[in-house]
């Protein structure tokens, strides 16, 4: 069960409006690595999770904190589309390319559908959807997907950070970054934690390591004509579990027979000779 | 560019037909995390790709083996769809439960549709959508996604693999998970190879790490009641990067006023006092 | 089964072509709460409904006009399009900056897609989908739906009345704010006459009201921090059906035990301990 | 900001698993009408609010209990799957229609992906997405959708309960049907107090009344030919405004011209005479 | 505008109640290539039809009719829906396999959602959506989207056709089955009119011929290892327009340069060297 | 399975940035009709393929191609973002309404989400799904989705064609609309040698046509109250199969009973007197 507190996690005050600025934002609310993918991502997890005990209560936490940040956000959001042009007319773009531009790089739907508010839709207006979001009950695979959720997370909120100059927007992003930086190391080292307990090792899941195909389970295939593939680590030298060698084949030959798909029942009327 | 062999990079042949296995396997053509996946992302990152060199033509090769996982795993299912019962009808369901169950978790698609053919939709029948990858430029940052892409994958497959005792379908999921293992270490080697090659750091992306409010980037923050939250690596000690040192704070206050959204512009008709 | 005429239920013409108004105007024909959503809703409403008579037959006349309201607003977009300038080029929006934002805020698929035509999007270029729409067999249920999606309609249509001030379109929209007026009053008024036919009461579905848990049907459980909320007719009082005392929980427990998952099948490779 | 207890809010215990209703009750989670709706929707509107004070306390307060909802429904669908078998092959099926039947009605993807956890999707495993919810910042259009809401998640509700037999189900469904009958109550007592304060009217939104079009704001259009249309309240005396006098026009002749396109710019390539 | 009158275009009254079909029934409803497809297209190639007369008029009285199946349709699934079991519990569904199989193949969204009435999604529950149409103004590219949407449609139908022998249902199916004949022969015609009326060619748009790489439009790129392709009439001889000659390129080389992305702005953080 | 080449088939070079139209070209990437459709739509078609020999040889040919055209067309896309302006901030914009215009037009996503490189999105945002392809089985209705597909899919371009006058995109684009070109006559050609080989007829599928009701498969419905529809070929004189007389029917009766929707099991709670 959830409580509530109507003070923000941190501060989310502009400035001054800025309605474009508004528009780019709704990424980090309802983009595909947004705070609302982390929010639901993280306690999904949480919900699904069977390993009872720190792994459970650190995932609610963190969960817990991300719902926060979707408030944090929406709340920005709202206060940027302050006084924002809604009844802008044909005629006043004409006379002022400046608003017009504005106005045209506004998202109409802050306006007409959310009344100078959030929407939980990212920044070209595409709604946020459930399958941005995995809960697979095996942690690692899941820790995994976290830290690629906060590496792109704050990969776009360093790029948001640059579009504007707001000091408030900025005092906003930093802790945002910072949250990010902390999610990162959070993540990272609880995989750290699983594998020192024991419960996961390098490869997930860890399962059916030893039934999978010991040929094919650590060689490149280099089927891009590039000529430089075999010039990483990954392509030569320990794989980083420390059990299997990698190794290059510069343009193998395909293992298997032709393709083709046997005559379905005739009355699925595939044309067939 | 692309050429294209009819050959199988592996073998896809099942020892007998079986419908509702067929609709399960969709998962991995167009599920979240299958095949199609991969394939599109890895090869969106290449074309994306700034870095020319090793990284660049190792991504353009997993990208062109994923595009041919799409292709024989779409070949298994059609072979698996071979003598589907498509003219079942409600008499023969009724005098034949286990048929009848057949039917009952066929996927119509399949059938009604794709002619007995694999479709781009995942094992609900959710079509395949865009926003499953990313290319974001930043390559520590979606060598992360790719890692947690192959986990996923993995663990999806391992769990098909129980779901059958066809040793055809076996013999390609054992190809697969051998695949998904090599891929796990080969996104694991890359990430330490940008590390080792000075481009990147622990942090995605390696900027603004100055700038960020220092106060809020190592603090686990307690906002759910569980009590064991802080005996994990993550709530005290050294961070992975060598560089903060984890603190945890227990149900810790909010930090910044009361959120509040600004009256708007008033034909937009928001109700307020 | 239905019949066309070509007249349009009401003029559609505006004084001058206005792309960036064209854009915006999609919302109507295909969002979220446009006439698309409610046309669909009332003919799946009037196909499913199980009271015969005037209940049916005032569904299916609504219905059947909002295809016309679909019509109109795409009539009028296709003239509002007229002229725009879709062979724009980078050179001429340089010299040109009015010319440049209304370039710039325009739906590129109306020319690119539509050719100059209206598409079955939003504002934000989001496609309509059939998740927009309800038709439950519960008329107190749909009707409610109903009022709803006239009362957001209504909305959505002032707003976008401030935004022009080109006299044909307030023309027509004039027309669409009485008819959603109109709307909302005979959805309104449809649900007194449920109530007086006797076929459904204040609570949907007039079901399972001895078998629900009446320790918990008249609580407002408080579990945000303001202070106010029990001083509005919801927390105290009788309720709206004449049966139910409001009373007001100040920051309840919760009454479940702790949630947690059961282990899964072990072959579904859950992360336990 | 948000806080999080690990007790549910009402007990989510079933007495036994049952992999069907499993799948069936996706439908509250992850439905266009379920708890990650009104979650989601009550949030957005309390950010939102531009009525501080009780109305968005109020809102608050139940937007935070609903995201517990969310959690119960999850718990008791990772506890309806245990055990699920998720192992079953084309053999064991063969040789057992009730397993079968079982197998073929599972959601496969609660399994593949879930690990046997709830997932954010609905009962036929679509995604929950972002355009289910509104905040339009007019709390009378608002309310109106939240009335709907909860009405067409009590009659879900109420179909669901009627598709289970076991008591522990039973008597988590029993807490959220008062949940529900409550919330429907304390939306109609908003409306209420939204007309006593004086904030708006029974017109959403209250304005534009005198200039919308007064010839077409009361009057039913007979467009299907149900001969019964006119029998209801919403076709004469006065409307539930008080204001307006209901008619009905028996098959009236369209008001407008012919609908039709003017030529776009010729390099749009439409065909033209 | 419209008009509506509550007889059905033709009868759609099965024999019995098969909750099973009713399922797969929904992929003509809501399907890509569904009833709602059509009505929708066509009517939105209507209103966007700059070609005044005969194309107008006949498009309007197909997407007119094409609204009359939707309806068909939809009242078929809500007759196939009686008496389908919605209160089968677990316990039932053990003593009776065939039930089981029964309740596990139906779609529970009919029930819970739809209370017995059709949806407008397709046969795996995936909703309707607005791309699934094109109105582009160019009446060539449209018709021949036409024509395959009435051949995929007919192909589902007679797929369908097959899956049921329930003659009421067989009797509406070879009444939709001669539409879809009748459709697939008037849009043919329609487009060897606009051929015969000098408004379009072969090629559409008929525009911008001259100005293509003249190099590079009548060869077929051979870039798959089958041995064949070079047999068929697309390799050699004269194309279908009269004007081009057809030739074949046996694995050709790229013309282009090789592919790379130049630096973005730095601020946007991708990683190079 | 595949192989690659690091060379694009055709050159990408634009001679200078241009952010608006980065943005339109999206349409081409990831749009219903873009190279993802056709590449994936063909592919799909060519594993699925039962004609084995020369249909299936073609049409893996010209699905391997289509992939390189996702390339060249994303490729074009990261060239002509060089140097967008991502770090524009509000107050630059107020001092420059051409750079401001370019901001308001550009994508915002290609920015923050792609960092400089193509989405797998439409000119609007919407992300490519896979119900923009098919892949039936049947050839003939296939191979009709086909030339529709390069219609519409050559009509956007030559739209594109008419937005730009940089010589470098419009090289590039010659060379599209030389392939669209082609492969429209390439699917017509293959549809007259599907009919030369007797594989398929006029009609789609090829069966069903003696049990379809043949009173109903050659005439056209007058619906709407145009008045000229029946002087095209679609109404009158013998259809394109050579077997049919088309008719005209002005405003025929329906043929069905009065629509009505049976009482569903009570327990679903519909209405119902
Ligand atoms: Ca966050
Ligand atoms: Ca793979
Ligand atoms: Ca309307
Ligand atoms: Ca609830
Ligand atoms: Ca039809
Ligand atoms: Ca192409």
């Amino acid at each position: 069960m959830f409580r509530h507190t109507q003070r923000l996690q941190f501060e989310a005050k502009p400035d001054q409006p800025d309605p474009l600025y508004a528009k780019k934002l709704q990424e980090l609310v309802g983009g595909a690595w947004g705070e609302m993918t982390v929010a639901m991502q993280y306690m999904f997890q949480g919900w699904n999770c069977r390993a009872p005990g720190k792994y459970k209560d650190m995932i609610l936490d963190i969960g817990t904190e991300e719902l926060g940040h979707v408030e944090m956000l929406a709340t920005m959001i709202a206060r940027l589309l302050e006084g924002a042009p809604s009844e802008t007319t044909a005629g006043m773009v004409d006379n002022d390319p400046v608003l017009g531009a504005i106005v045209g790089g506004m998202d109409p739907q802050q306006a007409i559908v959310g009344g100078g508010g959030a929407l939980p839709v990212d920044s070209d207006g595409t709604p946020w959807n459930g399958k941005y979001i995995v809960a697979s009950g095996n942690l690692l695979a899941d820790f995994r997907v976290n830290v690629a959720a906060e590496s792109q997370g704050r990969l776009q909120t360093a790029r948001l950070y640059r579009m504007t100059d707001d000091p408030g927007v900025k005092e906003m992003l930093k802790f945002n970054l910072a949250r990010d930086t902390m999610h990162q190391l959070q993540w990272l080292s609880a995989i750290e934690q699983l594998q020192e307990d024991g419960l996961e090792g390098t490869i997930a899941p860890n399962a059916l390591l030893d039934e999978e195909n010991q040929q094919h389970n650590s060689t490149l295939w280099g089927l891009s004509d590039g000529t430089t593939a075999d010039q990483g680590k990954w392509a030569s030298g320990t794989a980083p579990d420390g059990q299997h060698e990698f190794s290059y084949l510069d343009q193998p030959d395909p293992l298997g027979d032709l393709a083709s798909a046997p005559p379905p029942d005739p009355y699925l009327y595939a044309t067939s000779e």
